[in-house]
C-alpha cells in the first residue's frame, strides 16, 4: 500500500500499449500531476500537445486481461490559478439556425481561487459578471489500454474509458475499468475545475491538476464498460454515437451489474430500473458521446441479495 | 378566478381542434379526473381507449395563436388503489443481444396506498419484494392543439406537448405551452404514480388521477417548445427523435429564454449553460423522445437582468 | 373504369379525414392538376399555401381500413414552363463547418422545355451554365388519410405516405398505400420536374403538374408502409428519423413482402436480401427521412413461389 | 513501374504503424493474396484471426503525410471454390419485433465457380434453390495507417478507410486515401465474392482472394475522407455512426472535391448535387456505417472547368 510520488516527463495523446512510466502494485496510491487539454502545465508551459495529453501509463502489477481495475480518485486539485473554456455552444447541441448565429470559437479565461475553492471569469461578461462558482474539479479523460490491440486518440472514448468528460468523477469517486492488457496501463489527464452537463461548449474549465489516486485490481471480474460509484450512486457508462447507443450500452451494463452482483433476474432488474433509474449526459461534444445510467445506493440497500 | 369541477364524458386519443368540453377564463382553476393510459377509470371501468385517452380539451377564453398558456398543476393524486407497469426494459434502451433475452411483455400490478403516499408491487418479485417507494405522481401526457392544423396521436409528442412522460411534472410544477389555436385547447391525462427517468420499461405506474390545474394566458408571448418550472429549476423541453435532435430543440429553447428574459447574448448564455446546464431524459420510449434542458433558479437569481 | 377530369378548387396542407373532392370507383382513372410546393399553379397564381398544398382527397368507394390502395401514375407532366429550387445544400447533409460557409437560402429559377423534355437554369451559374438536363417528373408528396384519426402536415411523411420526395415515383410507377379510413382519401401534389437523391438542397425543381392516375383497391390486403414498383424493381419505403429507423421500417416491410407473397422464410429472405438488396434515399431533408429498400424484378423472377 | 509478387506471412487485425511487409515505389503494382474475414486462406487453413486479417502493410516510398495514395484495383479474383455468409438480417436493419423472430446466427456455405464466374448456395434454401448469381468480387476492408498515431481495429472504418464493405470497389475501381504516416502503409483484405447494399446480413460471400493493385502517390494533394472512382462515377465516402453523420462526411468531401477540382462555388456545387447526386450505403452493419456520395462522370464531363 505504498504511495508513489510521480512527476511525468512524457505525455501521450493516445491510449495504447505504451511503455509504462511507473510500475505499482494493487492497493498502491500515486500522487501525480496532469496538464491541461492543450498541454499547459501548472506554470502555463506547453509541455504536451493536443488532444488531452495524458499522464501515465501506470502499470499495475497484478492486472491481467479479464480483470477489473478500480481507480479511486483520492484528491483532484487545480495546480494553477487559471483555466479556460470555449465561448459558444457547440453545433451538436443547438438547432442549425441558432448555430449560424454563434460567434466564432474563442477562448475565455477563468481565475481559480484555490484558497476559496471558487472559479470565476477573469473578465466579466455582460449580464454574468464574473460568474463566480464553487470549484468541482474532476478529470475529463482517463482510461486503460484498449482491447484488440487498438491505440485510440484521447479525443474520444470507448469501452476502455477515454475522453468521457463526466463531471461526477470528482475526488472520492471510483471508476472501474475493464483490463485489456497486462498491467492495465492506466492513463489520466484533462482536468476540469468545473463544468455543466454534457460539456456543451466543448470544454470544462480546463486546467492542470494535482491528483492522488489509488489503484486496486479486482481479479477475475470482467466488465464490459466503465462503471463507477460515489457516495450516493452506482453508475454504468456507455460511450458511443449516437446518444441512443450510449444509452443502450450504459443501461445494458447496469442490467448485467444488477444480475451479477444483486442476483436480480430480467424482470426484477427491469422493474427496479423502471422506477429508479437516472440518466446523466457525460458529454455530447466528443466523437463518442457519454451517457451515464445511475442507481441510488439508498435504493439498492433495500434490495435483498 | 373561478374553480370549475369537471367530470369528463369523452376522451380523445389525439390532440387537435376538437370540440371543447369546457370554456374557462385565464386564471381559472379546474378540478377534474383523468383515466389511465389504457382507458381505465377510478373504478377500473374501461371508459376510454388507447393510447393515452385525454380529458379535455379545455378552451381558455383569452388564448390566441402566438400566446403562451401556463398550466400550473396544483394537485395530482391517484384516484384508485392500483396501477400497472410493463415488466421488461424496452429494446430502445438495451443492446440487441440483451433484448433477445428479455421476457415477453407482460403487465405487473402495483398497489397504491394513498393514505401512506406509497406504491408497491402487488405481488413480490425475486430480490425486490414489493419494492415499496414513495408516490411521486405526475401526468405523462398533456398539451394543446398543435400548429398547422395537425391532429396528433397522444402516443407521441412535439412542439405542442403530448406524450412526454417527464417525471418532474408533479404537483406544484408549471408548464408553458405555445398556443396554436384559439382557446389553446388544453388536454391532459396518462397519470403515473411514479416512474424513473426515461420511461424505459414503456410505462410509469399507470393509474387514474384527480387533478387540479390553473390555466393562465400570457398574451403576446411566443415560445417554440414547451417550457416549465418548479421550485428549483426552469427548464425547456425538446421532443424529437433521435435524442440529439431533442437535445438541440431543448437547448435552443433555453438559449432563447436566456436571451429574451435574462438579456444574455450568445456568449454569456453559452457560458452560463456550459457551467450550469443539467439534462434529464423525459422518455426514450415513445415515437418522439423527450429531453429536458434545465437551469437552477439559484444560479439564475445571481444573473443581473 | 371511368376517367374523371377533375379541376381542384381547394388545397390541403394536411392529410386527414377531409371532405372528399370526388368519389371514384376502384379501377377508375383521374386526370387532374397539382400546384407547386408553395401554392403556385400553372399560371403562377398562388392558389394554395405552404407546405405542399394537395389536390384531393379522392374517395375510392370500395376502400376500407385494412385494404391496400394501389395508385398507378399514368402521366405526370409539368403544366408550366418554369420551376424553382433552393440554392444551397441543407445543414442535414453537410458538416457543421461547411454549413457555416453556405450562402443564405435563396431561390433559383429553372426553365422547363416541355417540348424538348428538358429543364435548365434560367440564369447561368458559374461553371454550370444552364445545367441542362432531361426532365424526370415525379410527385414528391402523396398519400392517404393516416391511421389513428391523425391529421398530418404535408411537410412530413409516415406510414400513410406524405412528403417522401422519392424521385423514382415517375409516370408508370405504382405506389401501394395502407387504407386507414373509408374511401382511403387519396391526396397528391408537390410535383418536381427532376431531382437528385435525397432532396439535399431542400427541393426538387418545384412546379405544377398535370397528372393522370389510376386507383385500384386491393381488398383484404394489409401492408404496414408504402410499397411500390416500377418496370425494374419492387420496393418498400420507411419514413422516419433517424435514417437508421427508416432503413429498419423499409427493410422489415420488404421482409414481410417476401414472406407473404414469395413464401420465403426468414433465412431465405435474409439471404436473398443480403445478396441483392439495394437502398436509395428518398429524402434526407424533411422532418421524416425516406429510405427505400429495393429488389430487382429480374432477381425475383428466379424465385420459386 | 515494377510488378511485385508478394505472399503474406503475417496478418494484422488493426491498421496502424506496423512494420511494412514490402517497400514499393509509386507506380508499382503488387500481386498478392488475401485471406477471408475469419482468417481462412485459399486452402481453408486458418492462418489469421478475426476480425478481417489484413495483408500488408505496403510502404510506398514517396508517400508523405498530406499526400494522397491512389490504389487501383487491377484484379480481384477468388482464390478458392467456397465462401460463406451469415443467415439472417442483422438487428440494425430491421424493426425490433422482427429481430426477435430471426433465427440464431449461423453460417451458410456458398460454392464459387471461378470458371463460370458465378456463386451459389452450396445447399439449397427453400424458395431460393441455390440462388445462383454472377460473381462481383471486391475487397470489404482496406486502408492506410490512421492519423493521430491511432491503431484501429479492422472491424471498423474512419478517415483512413478500413472496413467499409462497399460493393463497388471491384476490379478497375480506384480508391484515394489520405496519407497520415510516411509510406502510407497500405493494408487490404476481407474479400467478398458478391454482396448486396449495406452488408445487411453482416457479411458478403466471404472468401480468400488473389489481388493485383497499383499504388500511385499524388504528392501535395490532401483529402479528408476516402474517395474513389470507377468507369461511370466519382464518389466520396463517409464512415461514421449514425448514418446521417456518414452522409454529412461524404457529401462535404464531395463538395470540397467539386470546389477544388471543378472550380465550383457553393451555389453551383449545391445545384449540381441537388440535381444529380446519388447515394449508396456501403455498410450499415459495422461499428461505423459507410455512406457513399456519387456523381456520374457523364454529368461532370459537361461542367466547364
Amino acid at each position: 500500500m505504498a504511495i508513489h510520488f510521480f512527476e511525468p516527463g512524457v505525455y501521450y495523446s493516445t491510449m495504447g500499449p505504451h511503455e509504462p512510466v511507473l510500475h505499482i502494485q494493487s492497493g498502491d496510491s500515486v500522487v501525480t500531476s496532469t496538464i491541461d487539454a492543450r498541454g499547459a502545465d501548472r506554470n502555463l508551459q506547453e509541455v504536451g500537445s493536443r488532444p488531452n495529453p495524458m499522464t501515465g501509463p501506470f502499470y499495475i502489477q497484478e492486472a491481467r486481461p479479464g480483470d477489473t481495475l478500480a481507480i479511486r480518485f483520492d484528491q483532484i486539485t487545480p495546480s494553477r490559478d487559471s483555466g479556460w473554456t470555449f465561448n459558444a455552444l457547440d453545433h451538436q447541441v443547438i438547432d442549425a439556425a441558432a448555430y449560424k448565429d454563434m460567434p466564432p470559437r474563442e477562448i475565455l479565461q477563468w481565475t481559480i481561487d484555490r484558497h476559496a475553492g471558487t472559479v470565476g471569469l477573469s473578465n466579466p461578461l455582460p449580464g454574468l459578471g464574473h460568474l463566480q462558482r464553487k470549484m468541482a474539479p474532476f478529470l475529463g479523460c482517463f482510461g486503460v489500454a484498449p482491447a484488440r490491440k487498438e491505440t485510440i486518440t484521447t479525443a474520444t472514448s470507448a469501452e476502455h474509458g477515454g475522453n468521457m468528460d463526466y463531471r461526477k468523477f470528482t475526488a472520492q469517486s471510483t471508476v472501474y475499468l475493464p483490463v485489456h492488457e497486462p498491467g492495465a496501463l492506466f492513463f489520466l489527464g484533462d482536468g476540469h475545475a468545473s463544468q455543466g452537463d454534457g460539456e456543451i461548449v466543448g470544454t470544462g474549465i480546463e486546467t492542470s491538476m494535482t491528483v492522488q489516486f489509488t489503484a486496486t485490481v479486482i481479479p477475475g471480474r470482467t466488465i464490459g464498460w466503465p462503471r463507477g460509484e460515489d457516495e450516493a450512486y452506482i453508475f454504468a457508462i456507455g460511450n458511443a454515437k449516437p446518444l441512443e447507443l450510449a444509452v443502450k450500452h450504459a443501461t445494458t451494463e447496469m442490467l448485467k451489474w444488477l444480475q451479477q452482483d444483486y442476483g436480480l433476474d430480467e424482470v426484477s432488474a427491469s422493474t427496479l430500473l423502471g422506477q429508479h433509474v437516472e440518466y446523466e449526459i457525460g458529454n455530447i461534444f466528443n466523437p463518442a458521446y457519454t451517457m451515464v445510467c445511475k442507481l441510488s445506493k439508498a435504493i439498492l440497500s433495500g434490495i435483498q441479495i
